[in-house]
């Protein structure tokens, strides 16, 4: 059968940059390693006052679309994903199409756009659908426009602050793609959840102790169930495991979690067995609780051993470099891990090529959703292309006075007016309301 | 390559009902035939107090499900299309899954959830998601539950108030269906539209004039790229057109439309010349306006011949019978159209096996699809199972009084409580706020 998969990605960052131990941590009176080990994070993106989920998802298909020389007849469908919409009807893809449709030629009236909401798991979920579309043998030749982006904040003063984070990823799904191939099987964990809400509301209602746990037992589930189509997995078979990253702090507890699960009854359980015994079996314990109480020993043990600190700084650490630096994005931010592990990937000239990433999608309320992606040949082309750091080095330092406003200004329950703290250049802006209360948008050279 | 399309459906009306010519009328001080005649509706469901998008849908699920004698199990993704959803992360299909965990043995954790937001034509994009899914081989032999549920409010005096409803339509996506088997062919007709939005609102703002244009608009584009790639759709080879029904004088636009281009070049033209003249063709005319002109005088002029009248009355008017009893459903409007026109036929004696339907789905902001479905061989028995009658019979006829009460209880800005006006029967309840903001739901015997 036919490979589909992402043939490129493009990333769009906020322009705005909130340094987390330099501004946030003094502001806070917290010790700045609160956030830098702690949550794993140095700062956080913010959109500047003329941008936004729309602005952000355009400027990076607009990116994407002109690098690969597509025009809008070469797009069969504009699907994006967002627990940030502005609008319980109109979605986020038609806004983005019009403003493509301003810089253009040709127009995307042939093209299913799209939307979808799960908390961070639905770009995955638009993934899914991109590539169900093309096997299923509907898209007449065309490629899918799959895009990710949010606008993460939470109320001031919310223990998630810390957390928040703006920007976008777009990735192009073709067949025979130049970056990933997507594997046909999946495994879902999946729960009705209450852990991370937002009940008619903007920011988030959230039980972080409980966001957590759920976190890790619908990963596992996820897992369990990949590996009952796909066969066992094993930790050397894999070259990145891009997770959903609220923080990097969440991402050690879930690497380090998989890591006892897939190593269990292989020969590196037996390897570490000298050093910190074998792993805990249920029935071996007479109750529930005592074997828990084990397990969280074992895994304590574990996180501590030569073997496993080199297992995750290889395949987990790499995956986190990018989101350190702009916080969560919500519905991008596995597909952030992604393009994050891969640019570590040849900025250390490794030949990835035929290597497998096992991508860890996780939406609260909740599911997560495992499946494999192989990297394909000429990777690093499409790797090569990104602007990154660039984008990462070009933000605007905030001070916390400009916070307060970009975070009011972003509030929709305010009408505040905040002038802007960048020049944008040669992007989309919004530029006001509609008589409709729409949002209007247009490209500034 | 196996068919894949709807094995079964079931619908769930609110349990009240508004009636136009009786009470909405004489308390607006209009004519009642503006509503009966000019829009085509009689009434209007509406969910009483203790229901909601999330208990209709699980009723019409769990109804689904009990009938098809099916088990969690047997379920491989939920899938909700709704433009009335009250939680901008948590999906609508993890209630929807709560609620039938509560009835059934096992769960839904290894089933995909997914929810689509885009105006009335996200239920339509859910059927594509679970085709595709299932075409692309990765259902594991199991079947997806896609949902189509709304409660379509207006702003009480608002223009639209009279095109209001609510109910829930859920249908069963297998291999080898029961009901109807899906085309692979589609087409799209999208452009960025601003008819019907709700900019952080629950209630639309809409321009009505503009919105009949644009649903006009793109559902010809969509059928000029249907016939693109399936070829030249002919008048006398459907079976029914079931459109998007936001009230079914805007079908009876869209049937006149429909015909005129789809008997353009045909005999069925040349057959009507002598009483009504040919079509006219651009070519013969100087400008834009006099040929817009000339259409439109040819669009008159055909409604009233007998050979339109015939083909209306048996191609398009059995899609609206429901549609005329409960209003608008948003995305499950189309869905009852197909399901008016199935019944229809069964209570005729029609043998519709093998034939086809043509199903024109729209969605304000903009988009129109158009697909075809062939009926399969049993489909009697599907529709044989309905209880459709029943359900709008036994809706507790609301007084002027009582409809204000219970659009106040509906409306998120209002904080009223409102006795129930019917018993709830075997069927999940609201029943009050969680903690976090979370609605909760429990089963009624």
């Amino acid at each position: 059968m036919t490979a589909v998969g992402i043939d490129a990605i493009e990333v769009w960052t906020g322009n705005l940059k909130l340094d987390l131990p330099g501004t946030f941590a003094p502001q806070k009176g917290e010790d700045p390693e609160k956030y830098t080990k702690g949550l794993g994070l140095n700062a956080s993106s913010f959109p500047d006052s003329y941008e936004d989920i729309v602005t952000m998802a355009a400027n990076a298909a607009h990116r994407l679309m002109e690098r690969k020389g597509l025009e809008p007849d070469d797009i069969g469908r504009i699907d994006v994903a967002t627990e940030s919409a502005f609008d319980n009807s109109k979605p986020v893809s038609t806004y983005v199409a019009g403003c493509l449709e301003q810089v253009f030629d040709g127009d995307f009236h042939h093209a299913n756009k799209g939307e979808r909401k799960f908390a961070c798991i639905a770009g995955t979920q638009s993934l899914d659908d991109a590539y169900n579309w093309i096997k299923a043998g509907r898209n007449r030749g065309r490629a899918a426009l799959v895009i990710a982006t949010d606008t993460a904040l939470y109320a001031r003063g919310d223990a998630g602050e810390a957390t928040q984070g703006a920007g976008a990823v777009a990735m192009l799904i073709t067949e025979e793609p130049g970056l990933v191939e997507l594997s046909t099987e999946q495994g879902y964990g999946s729960a009705d959840e209450t852990d991370f809400l937002k009940p008619n509301q903007q920011f988030p209602s959230v039980d972080g102790k409980r966001s957590v746990k759920v976190y890790l037992a619908r990963m596992r589930e996820a897992l369990e169930d990949y590996e009952s189509v796909a066969g066992d997995v094993h930790p050397d078979d894999l070259a990145f495991i891009p997770f959903h990253t609220p923080f990097p702090g969440m991402v050690r507890k879930a690497g380090l979690l998989g890591y006892r699960h897939i190593t269990r009854d292989t020969a590196i359980e037996d390897d570490l067995a000298e050093e910190i015994g074998r792993q805990p079996r249920a029935e071996a314990f007479d109750d529930e609780e005592s074997y828990h109480d084990a397990l969280r020993e074992y895994m304590d043990a574990l996180k501590g051993t030569e073997r496993y600190r080199e297992w995750y700084a290889q395949t987990i650490d790499p995956t986190l470099e990018v989101s350190r630096e702009v916080g969560n994005w919500y519905t991008g931010s596995v597909h952030l891990a992604r393009t994050s592990a891969l640019k570590h990937a040849l900025e250390a000239g490794r030949d990835l090529a035929g290597e497998t990433l096992l991508v860890g999608s996780y939406g609260s309320g909740a599911q997560a959703e495992i499946h494999a992606e192989t990297v394909c040949d000429g990777w690093e082309a499409e790797i090569e292309a990104l602007n990154v750091d660039e984008q990462l080095a070009a933000r605007y330092d905030m001070s916390w006075a400009d916070y307060e406003q970009i975070h009011d200004a972003h509030n929709h329950d305010m009408d505040v007016d905040v002038e802007e703290f960048t020049a944008p250049d040669a992007e989309f802006v919004f530029d006001g309301w509609g008589r409709m209360g729409e949002r209007k948008y247009r490209y500034v050279d």
